[in-house]
């Protein structure tokens, strides 16, 4: 969008959160509001991000045998009510589509929130025999959940997502799709995002509507909060019962199908935003940033430099690095700022006394370091410590995490941590009260089941704790 | 899904190309009815196609110098009022949305039916001085136009598209924005689908609804009907004033922008059928297809086949030539008839004589030619072969096409013309009222103008002729 005033001041990370949030994402040029209330604009330096989410997700989904598809934006509203929890969940949430074509529908209809319905009642229809299974298949698409406060990415009414779908033959099958998905969240995470992530069961409360199961990822903010990145679910023969999806099995008798699905959304990209960035503004992974490397001409009017410039970038794409020249007349300060501001995660600078000593500075956007590397091999430089960066911020990112995560026996502990800024692992006996009760004492909710850990009491009423849960306040 | 059943009949593409075109999108996995009336379902087999098609095209659009962004689904119902073509063109097929979140809203929200008004005010907002110009923003998204009459691909209430929508500051840069689009839309359309199309101004009563110019691509279907494959238009200052987007000029003057709009979308799958297929199925170009290479091992049990099967497939996998190898247990014979019917390029057939005299023998599914190739640099033969396809289906097309454009003197002649399934080049006056008798007593409509041609008198009212118009009945 032409030369914008990136370089404008944003709050202070550690004194407003919130503030430090909007000021990025706002002014980094990754989103708008739209003219409705609760719509975002995503703007092209904000949909790049997307658009390499979207690259290395889809990959990993074609990779386990899954195809893409799409479903229609509108379901009838009564498709609902056919899975009794769903409807609760969702129904409050939904827009409705009451006109079209100058007239009054007949029945409403609902601008989808997620697809498990309209994605039964076809499948009812495609799968027939034991031969049809499994059914593996993607969509990327955008939904609708009419939010009564909202914030860009985070929580908007108007949101892009992927959504996959898959029938079975078995319960085992289904359940191993569902983790292994969940799996799949969790490795492009961890190597895309470098965003470390505790995957887990979600408690009955916190479940998908309609669901047998939840399981979630869960990422911790910079203020020590906590974003849900991804969910997966095991959703055993709910929906297959509510859309009467059957097949003929082996044994000629006609079976229900148990269905999955798991989703990820354009909230991956508030995810990226709080995990890494800081007072400079974004701090952006290599994997998916939009420009990996900006070369700033330093004396660009001096003989050569900016020949030497275009050398070094044409070398770099030849490499497949995403990097841009900023050659326009501002100063190499204000540069400095903005691409720091827009998270770049190197920068090189090339001036007169560089390229007669044969040498680039190159500054890392996560450690502010700044280096002298030969212009020899320079390709060769980037392209490692791009690699470098992409790891750096994962272990970053694991050490700031993993210093924030303590234990507590009581309310009073799990306040206590969590006005910290900390995911707190507590006991939990596994009865709803406790579980509301944490909420209104803590404002923390049951984020999920820490895996391989056991407690002994329950934080709450001190019973038996049958499960040890991390507890955090959340986005 | 499996593997059903695609070895059915579908309808004579002679007696009864309607009917043909709904057994072939339908019974090839293209595509499903959706619940709600006049909404598809874009099946796995037929989202692959879209894939390749947005990847083909997106290459483009990033290589012209456009980003791509995301734009909010609803508009407030307002925006539409404020260009008047606009507002009388759209909305009429609008879908409204009056309750959200449990609640009736202030204001009715339109689904977009195409994204200029949206598009207008954002930019309003970003667009501040000539340093910000041009603005060369693309979206891929779904739209919706709410339509009495609907066949999957062709007119769906949904549908998926792209749409550019630019901005600049003087008009001759916004009409060469709009040219350079219909440019990239033509080059696409004859080297990636290897569908010939003719490019040309449309008249202004089928230009779109707010533009002062509108340039289509339009393509002959195997019937002789037209369809509009894609669109361009120069929108002058119209949106720019509507939504009041303006620019500090150089001179210190504030002026208006001009902008432009082009899409493509999910129609083009419905060409590509019509454009190719015939009495066995689909008939897909390589560059498009979702497999290209289909391999059927004959005498599959006998020793060695199914290993030299999977040794071809390795070898054309690592050529970049999308592959299957159809191992399952139906005859071959049967699986000729369905990956036939499905359009894949090119079939191999390996059996343990072919192996044993070291060749494999190759069927184009576009000339039904079946001949013999050495194994040896199978992938390269292949490659090749690929290519030439991919060049054949559009000089077959344009033969097909160029033997059925004739020209009239007057409307019993384009009646003629068109009865016969040609495209007719006539003059015309230039005035609605001869339009619109063309479509009265020929049920043609006026395509675009014929490019570099003139004619003496007009076939209708046999005035003096301002321009050579192409009729033809179409999508």
């Amino acid at each position: 969008m032409g030369k914008d005033n990136f370089v404008e001041q944003i709050a202070d990370i550690e004194k407003d959160f919130p503030q430090w949030y909007t000021d990025v994402v706002v002014k980094t040029g990754l989103v708008d509001y739209g003219p409705v209330k609760g719509t975002m604009v995503i703007r092209p330096y904000g949909y790049a991000i997307w658009e390499n989410i979207q690259s290395e997700l889809d990959k990993r989904f074609k990779a386990t045998g899954h195809k893409n598809a799409y479903f229609p934006l509108l379901i009838p509203m009564n498709f609902f009510t056919k899975e009794a929890e769903h409807v609760e969940g969702f129904a409050p949430e939904v827009a409705v589509v009451t006109h079209a074509g100058g007239e009054e529908l007949a029945e409403p209809l609902a601008i989808r929130p997620t697809s498990e319905t309209i994605f039964g009642s076809m499948y009812s229809k495609w799968i027939q025999s034991y031969r049809d299974l499994p059914v593996l298949i993607n969509q990327w698409a955008n939904v609708m959940r009419w939010e009564k406060t909202t914030r860009p990415f985070l929580r908007t009414s108007e949101f892009l997502w992927q959504e996959g779908h898959t029938a079975h033959s078995s319960e085992e099958e289904a359940m191993d799709e569902t983790m292994k998905m969940l799996g799949v969240y969790k490795e492009f995470a961890e190597n895309c995002l470098a965003i470390p992530v505790i995957t887990g069961r979600k408690t009955e409360k916190e479940k998908f509507a309609g669901a047998v199961a939840t399981f979630g990822m869960e990422a911790m903010m910079k203020d020590g909060k906590s974003l849900q990145a991804g969910t997966s679910h095991y959703l055993g023969q709910n929906f297959a019962k509510a859309f009467d999806i059957k097949y003929l099995d082996k044994d000629g008798v006609q079976k229900h199908v148990y269905t999955s699905s798991w989703g990820v959304s354009t909230r991956l990209i508030g995810a990226l935003i709080m995990a890494h960035g800081d007072n400079r503004g974004l701090v952006l992974p290599p994997v998916v940033a939009p420009e990996q490397v900006v070369i700033v001409p330093i004396a660009a009017k001096k003989a050569g430099v900016l020949e030497k410039c275009a050398e070094v970038k044409a070398m770099l794409e030849k490499a497949g690095v995403r990097v841009i020249l900023d050659d326009n007349d501002n100063s190499p300060g204000w540069k400095f700022n903005e691409w720091e501001m827009k998270g770049v995660p190197l920068r090189i600078e090339l001036g007169p006394r560089d390229i007669e000593a044969g040498n680039a500075l190159i500054f890392r956007r996560d450690t502010l370091e700044k280096t002298e590397y030969k212009l020899e091999n320079i390709a060769e430089t980037v392209t490692k410590l791009l690699s470098t960066v992409q790891n750096d911020m994962l272990e970053a990112a694991r050490v700031r995490r993993d210093n924030r995560i303590v234990y507590a026996n009581d309310v009073a502990g799990i306040l206590n941590g969590v006005e910290n800024g900390n995911f707190v692992k507590a006991g939990w006996c596994g009865c709803r009260e406790c579980e509301d009760k944490v909420k209104v004492e803590t404002a923390a909710t049951a984020r999920v089941y820490a895996e391989g850990e056991t407690a002994e009491k329950c934080a709450v009423c001190n019973g038996k704790a049958k499960h040890m849960i991390i507890f955090a306040r959340a986005y």
